[in-house]
């Protein structure tokens, strides 16, 4: 998912001038409140070699008062620190009461270099998720505000950056042999960058992906992401005292600055109706291979299609699965849950469908209701879905550990294409059943599932179970893509 | 620990009688009350086969009102259960909200009977403690409320049991080849349970271990506990609503049945003043010669000291170090902490004392603090003190993971024997600096301090950091038991 985010967004200098002494002001006004109020806070930084880790720092800080915070850089563990377990040297700067604790990279170090680089073996690096976890858990419950930054640049940015650096003699000695190394393997700590992401995000300890090719843009988020957790943390103590202290407000001051991946997608993608044809009758003879093979080596496989309203996913499927036998899969529509799903848990009716191993269950919409529709008409609390990340990431790799091959489909579209086809079906008579006020509803309400598909897409997309973004503002490149999408899975697997 | 339950107790036949009916209307009001608030009830029972699961399990529902609880027992998957993931079949059995799910085995099988008769791969069982940490939780967040039993007898008992079955024509049958084959893996089944408590214990879903030698009393327990459970939660929940309905009120109705370790320690343990220094002598040039290898071979060595005051820690520590090379170890004495301390979480002063590798960190008083004195005189809340459980399993699993040696003492001694020592104290002008008005307090609330110690020795014993109680009536007897344990545990590891 992170190739997928728009890192094209800037601020220009002018709102930037304009911006900063309002937010510099609010965070020193915070700080003191969070000195008052006793909050230990946690501000962790980790990103891309040169995506400006020491320049945002010293930018945050520029304003605080120096008595009541403390910057720590990870360099690489001391003797000292390696002959205690990993953690030990964090553990021990961790802020006291009413004291903020900056951390230039952190513990995230094990699941990031240390892994990437292999100065660890893989139990010690899958175990620290675990140990990490616990940690922020432990901090958290004990009244710790944690906020996590991941500055993300682009390759080709990094490489610019290197570059940069090394042709200022004053600056050339910054870039080491090591780091054009990690250039190369800029691909490989991608991927676990977002397996981190979707391990290690939490309520209590989210991570915010900052992009950081505009350094102004790159300062307003850091800020403004601070900024909301301190408030938020401050107002819960207002409001209701200790007991509700780790409830989070909404976060709506962030949506000018939040992460977008849909912004990025090319919906000029198309393919001729010649070429469809051909690729069409390809890939079906091959899903139909597939599936017997799926069914003679018992693999459980799981397809999500997701999407916009009239995007496709109905057409999808059913060139999907037009020539597949119909005794080794099922299509399993998700609407509202009935009187009897929500008497459970809104996991419990998607628990229920798994497939058994050796057939295919394709979802038409899923659990990925919760964090979308959900959440945007306000079905569940904002507690209930921003523990759902989690609650999903655990489900997906618990299918996952069983052996499951995941496949998830973000059918995209642009909202003028949206409007085009609403307006198509009104006027066909054979198609008006499938437009109802509901859908003009939703779609007066564009910007805000935007903002929550963007979230979903990259909290919830791991190696395990990653998310395809599936152009289809062109209905034959949509359906030829996801039919690829799914064989290659399937193919990867066998 | 689970050796140490004192099995030995019951509840006679008129206490019986005068009891049950008040506990069955409770639980039959509470039950009415859980249907109308919607509360969501998942009852599990564990235990020993012939522990008496099915007889208990009956006479709790009796009472219940029978359209609002269900029965479920997990006997070996069948085929449609063995094509999904493991927690399918429980998922899918999960309560709708105002029901009840009993469940008789559970989930749990596949960390106990599966992984101790090696059905399902180490990696399988130790990942199942992550799906099934990650249920409990999810369920919990849901607002399920979780009661969670292990039905324990002793081997011989059991061993009784199937005779007396298999002697009896009509119940023969249900003494199989397979039973006779687990009393053979009793010990190693003891040694999953134990592990499985310390892991899979929470605040949101707490083991309560049943002595069931005694039918009566095992049912009033069970009875006591899920009343309990109930009523707090009711409580919590006219008392504020959602956002508290996961605490739980304090337990105080649970003490007369509450589990004890302590009652079985036999205290007449001693030693002759010459095996003592035969011993002694031997012991403390052994530990030297450990000393020296624990330094060669990197290894880190820690050591927890607890006990009841005047116990004779100071002196047993003095007794193991006397010999030692004072560069390779460190005692560290903990009090109340200092103000420093009390800014941070209360687990970070004993981090920052984490050993280096191949070194011996001793300490006199520890951690557990925070679920004896800090709980018994409420320095701390009791979500601090309930959570803090899961916390100490993760931070020694933490130091385990590093390959530290843990070993953890407690020294026990009885009431009478420590008011013979104050008074000895007292008296002796020598020794009176060792007896404070605190020490005369703290020994008031001995019940109290009784009920937090056997708590604390049976949620946190596992099989990288087990308690060992150390019989202190007698101190020589005491000091060699401290030293051969030590001593036993880095020879184990070396």
């Amino acid at each position: 998912m992170l190739e997928n985010i728009d890192l094209s967004r800037k601020i220009e200098k002018e709102e930037y001038k304009a911006a900063m002494p309002g937010l510099e002001l609010k965070l020193g006004v915070l700080q003191r409140e969070a000195i008052e109020r006793k909050i230990p806070v946690i501000i962790v930084f980790e990103g891309w070699d040169a995506a400006g880790k020491g320049t945002l720092i010293n930018r945050l800080i520029l304003n605080l008062d120096p008595r009541h915070f403390k910057v720590s850089s990870a360099l690489r563990p001391t003797e000292e620190e390696r002959l205690r377990p990993f953690l030990w040297r964090f553990w021990i700067k961790t802020p006291a009461k009413g004291k903020m604790a900056v951390f230039d990279r952190s513990w995230y170090q094990r699941v990031l270099g240390e892994r990437v680089n292999k100065t660890v073996k893989k139990p010690e690096w899958l175990n620290a998720y675990k140990e990490i976890n616990a940690l922020e858990r432990q901090l958290a419950d004990d009244g710790n505000v944690i906020v996590k930054f991941f500055l993300h640049i682009s390759k080709k940015e990094q490489k610019k950056r290197f570059e940069e650096l090394e042709s200022n003699p004053s600056t050339a000695w910054r870039v080491t042999k090591e780091d054009w190394q990690h250039l190369q393997q800029y691909d490989e700590y991608a991927g676990a960058v977002e397996d981190m992401i979707a391990k290690t995000g939490s309520s209590h300890a989210p991570w915010t992906i900052v992009e950081a090719h505009d350094r102004r843009f790159a300062t307003v988020k850091i800020f403004k992401t601070v900024i909301q957790a301190l408030e938020s943390r401050v107002q819960a103590l207002k409001a209701g005292g200790e007991q509700t202290a780790r409830v989070q407000v909404s976060d709506n001051n962030l949506n000018d600055v939040s992460t977008s991946i849909l912004d990025r997608v090319d919906l000029s993608l198309s393919l001729s109706e010649e070429e469809y044809a051909a690729k069409l009758k390809k890939y079906q003879e091959r899903i139909r291979e597939l599936e017997h093979q799926v069914y003679m080596k018992r693999l459980p496989v799981v397809i999500v299609y997701s999407g916009w309203d009239a995007a496709g996913k109905g057409g999808n499927i059913k060139r999907l699965t037009q020539n597949m036998d119909p005794r080794g899969y099922e299509v399993i529509p998700i609407g509202a849950p009935n009187d009897l799903e929500k008497q459970h848990h809104y996991l419990w009716r998607f628990w229920k469908e798994i497939p058994k191993a050796g057939h295919m269950a394709i979802f038409d919409r899923s659990w990925y209701g919760r964090v979308m529709v959900e959440r945007v008409e306000g079905f569940c609390t904002e507690a209930e879905w921003k523990r759902a990340y989690r609650e999903i990431n655990e489900f997906e790799e618990q299918l996952a550990n069983f052996g499951a091959v995941l496949v998830k489909l973000w059918l995209h579209i642009d909202k003028e294409e949206q409007l085009r086809r609403f307006k198509e079906r009104q006027e066909n008579p054979y198609k008006q059943w499938k437009i109802t006020a509901e859908d003009w509803r939703n779609r007066e309400k564009w910007d805000l599932y935007k903002i929550a598909v963007d979230e979903m897409l990259y909290r919830t997309s791991s190696p395990h179970a990653p998310w395809t973004i599936v152009e289809a503002n062109f209905k034959y490149y949509a359906r030829i893509k996801a039919l690829k999408t799914v064989v290659a899975a399937i193919e990867r697997r066998l």
